[in-house]
């Protein structure tokens, strides 16, 4: 449904990066869950540049909820969001000078030149923002049956942080934290590390764990809906995701059965497991562990060194150096956009398990 | 959808490892392709377990087309395909003891102790003949447009395949290979360490290597519906896969900016890139260069050590010895089912994009 | 989703009249529902030509169900169903001449010559049949929640039967109807009617009048998702069907506001309405009243008068008898049909609303 | 998908009559399509209330385009419309008493209490602006392939228009048509009917008749996405649309095989019908020949007279005056809302079909 994605509960996003907004719609939502507008406004400041590691465009997203929400609470229609776009400097952007690793190139082949190529236009990281207002209201709703999501930047420019381990009270840190790492002392030399590359006009990516912890046993499908399915589907929408695992995820590919098979144990009276190899999924549905995932993400591909590239609109060989503003490192904005994104699948495999009032019920 | 996946060209599957049969649908591929029963036999043959590195559960895979097929080519309409369950040992099976790894206790909890669990029921590795029997049929619809598809075994128990480097010719080779890999010599030091694990009573995993050669630049969406997307959601469909990465995926968390970004250049008058980084697709969409794709596959989780389990249906700590017949690895097993998901999936976006008689009429 | 109908609850159909089999899919259905083959058989004979009035193709239907049902109850994955052609008579069939009113020419069109033009392939009335086994498997989820369907024929051949009064009682009546009429003396007419067309060599239509009590108030959704158009989209896939009304229906379109309103009023400790020209769907959502919907049946096409049409391969004019045996009227046999269509429609919007347990724990 | 039509391209719509704004998204439109400003406020102004068979409340529909359209065409990306809301009375309306064949109390039982009530919320037909907005760029998309849409008020207050009979002429007179009837002399008595209802604090229904001109053989699906289906799924969301029939639709349950059939003949080189019984359509699919169908719109529900209902706040029988500002009738504004429709299902049909460049490419 290219820019839909969820069955149960939907989101549709759409805008360009130097259009006049972007937004999303959320369809099937419950009714009667609050919204935060504070709330919102702290994950969207959470993705807005800030200090060294960013790009120096900055807007405020001043967002508006134009549907679906009366008296401050969801009414279980579409809540429409719009988020204008305020900062923009398009006389940056020139057309047919394919930017390596953008979708330049691939946008004119599939748009034939109609695209409004922008700042990017549809494929720009801006539209993320509507994703992050979207999820922020779907994040209540888990709350509400105690599911939480968090993510933090598990390595980035050769730096590695610590993996989850006490999930649920690193989850509640890193909702408050100024950079998304479980070991600040990493985190400073992430920073610094991101801070050489912008410096040399390049750029650095890393990896993402994300957990969700909470979500019952018995959620998700087996085969083709599989809940390492639904939600590679929703996080690949994500710009600069290039790979995903659950659990131990490629490293399961060196391990023996016997060591990667995750025991079951009876713990405080739960079927729980040992370890969580399946990062809390097996046969594509929960086990009631948490789901755990990590996220590949690419370098930014914008970087103002000089590249080698094609002309398409002339076919012919050129060189290109980037002007505008860009992220010498996307890791630490992206923390929150992959939150929202899987709050969103999350709440969605939910609703279609256990109905669409199931946030105002609560899961017996 | 549950069992269902696509939108213009869709597969549904059905059965159970112990049931009459199982089988699939394949609705809206175009008609007047070939229906090549040779080769279908032949793609079930790939998957069928043979020799020391398998389980010696062996089935003929005796399948019936009962529809969408007339004299030799498909009409358009739905074509179900019926493989009937011959070789059944279900006397091997017993209720309650949650096999590690395994879904036994993720089915309890979502069917409530209804589900068929002999041999794995629903959720047996036996389901995915069906796949591989429809995916032949996408092949020869994929043929016709001059797309083909190939898988190797890149590492198994420590043993490392040489990288596509010569995609086209590679992929014609692996299409008659005994054993799926670029290097023989490699393939026979793999088979060594599976017979090591099967005479230790345990199991390895892998990771697969999947080209897609020929597939044009344009396909795909931007966000939700992106090839990244889309071919996740089907492949981790497949059981025992944990992890996909696009192109240099999780090594490109690693690299800067100006190494991972994939340079345009003009080669033999067409615009094409030096180096294959985002595995074919910029913003997910494809760029013209083949799709590279690698999957992490666990170690195969029954296996025939005793360990330590619960038994769900009376909530008590127990030990398991999985009996029964079982492969010590899956990987050879698994390439042909994810080079037949790959065409399923291919087909379909192929079909979205170009309409549903583009395998007819030919792109142009 | 062509094939396909459903979201939570999806049924996928299959088969050619005059291929090896038919069959359906039904996917998400709920665990833990009986699966009555005697039921099954008796849906299935009521759809089966008997007697005057029907065609005099008559086959067993001895069909199997292949997968997710385990020990005589559904197990949550995917219900395959396999009816074999038995009776099938080719030679009949010759191809180039459209029948017309009949889909020779569309599909055609459609598929390039390449369909299975036998005994109207595909587009049989045949591939019903699966329709009617799947469908009494989902009524038996219905049933649960006590929510239950009977369809009779108001109007055939200018003979016009009661409309539904006393709704409850009227459907279990229908249950064991051997003719589906409120008032027996109507449906004696109406038989005789319909042998008068048979003998003139030609048919006739009629209109059902379906019923479903017992659906809570509150399911189904505005716009798109409303419950007619759930419904009208699923029953206009049942061939012949050329006409939908909810309620009132057509004669609203006569009435003014004051006279097709519906008062509500409180009864029995209940809201309800006073009159039901609405059908029991206020705003796309059902207000606890039954839904009441009439259906358009055209007159069977296949007659044995000679008459005009065109040869598509050859472009030319020309006058067709049509062999074959043939219904000089479906409207009895097409209403086991309908309520099997309406309870699979039923079932999913349900599903949809409270989860896909809904069936075995009940609606609080 | 509750508020998204479509699959190839889809509309998705959110707002509530007295919310900030209404609004719609079409996702999967071909690029390159002009959109035509001055068409859009065109058909806006259609539905606008005007003159005494509307309401009073009139609203400038002063929409913004968001996104998707670059130098004055869609560029294939999401596009989304937002219209604000401006002329609202809110204090009209109280929360509790039920208006009789509004969705008050359906919607009531939906979501809890939780919707936004005023003035009908997201049930009201101050959402189909969007829809209308969207629909004219749909069209723009049709034209290029010659397809195009009229509707006509065939009947209203027991006035009857002419059928369809020369649509090709008639559709292009409909288009600039003050009162969208093919007879004016009817119209004016339409016309003083409604007023006649409205002086009687009352209201009237009616039939509305749609013709789709240009559209090609083969186009839509057997079974369950049949054209009927989908047109008719897409028309039940129009509040007040009752019923739908196709060509002779009902009247066709009356006549006999050898009257209804559409006889094929040769006319002008083409494979035509001598009649159009089947509204174009054989077997779910297009023969060529218009589709025509009929819709019945109920009469407004909103009227001036006391009615009896039940405050469902209170579970109290109640008597209810409505104030606010209502049709007599909403015939007149209506068929542009059902061309606006009927044009987005077509344009998603015939893209599933073509692939979704085909407006631009056109078909062959």
């Amino acid at each position: 449904m290219k820019n839909t994605f969820g069955q149960s509960i939907a989101v549709t996003i759409f805008g360009e990066s130097h259009g006049d907004a972007i937004g999303a719609v959320i369809d099937g939502l419950c009714p009667g869950i609050e919204v935060d507008l504070d709330f919102i406004d702290a994950q969207l400041s959470k993705r807005r540049p800030s200090g060294k590691t960013d790009t120096p465009r900055v807007e405020k997203d001043n967002y508006s909820i134009l549907s679906g929400v009366f008296e401050g609470k969801t009414t279980g229609t579409p809540i429409a969001i719009v988020i204008p776009n305020e900062n923009t400097k398009s006389a940056d952007y020139q057309y047919g000078k394919a930017r390596p690793s953008h979708a330049d190139y691939s946008a004119y082949c599939k748009y034939h030149g109609f695209e409004d190529y922008r700042g990017g236009g549809h494929f720009s990281g801006r539209i993320t923002a509507s994703i992050v207002a979207a999820g922020a209201i779907a994040m209540k709703a888990l709350e509400k049956i105690n599911i939480k999501i968090g993510t933090h930047i598990l390595e980035c420019a050769g730096v590695r942080d610590n993996a989850f381990d006490n999930i649920s009270a690193e989850i509640d840190a890193l909702a408050s934290a100024k950079f998304p790492v479980l070991d600040i002392d990493k985190g400073d030399k992430m920073i610094a590390q991101i801070e050489d590359a912008r410096m040399d006009t390049d750029s650095v990516g890393g990896i993402l764990q994300t957990a969700i912890y909470g979500i019952p046993a018995g959620v998700g499908e087996p085969w083709f809906d599989s809940v390492e399915s639904i939600l590679s589907h929703a996080l690949f929408s994500v710009g600069g995701v290039k790979g995903i695992e659950f659990g131990a995820g490629f490293d399961m590919a060196k391990m023996r059965g016997s060591q990667a098979n995750d025991a079951f144990e009876i713990k405080g009276g739960k079927i729980t497991t040992k370890t969580n190899n399946n990062g809390g999924i097996n046969g594509g549905i929960t086990n009631g562990m948490p789901i755990v995932l990590n996220l590949a993400i690419k370098p930014t591909p914008s970087i103002a060194k000089e590249q080698d590239t094609v002309d398409f609109t002339s076919g012919e060989q050129v060189t290109l150096q980037i002007k505008g503003r860009h992220d010498p490192a996307i890791v630490r904005r992206a923390c929150v956009v992959v939150d929202s994104v899987c709050a969103l699948a999350v709440a969605d495999m939910i609703a279609q398990r256990y109905g669409t009032d199931i946030f105002l019920k609560g899961i017996k």
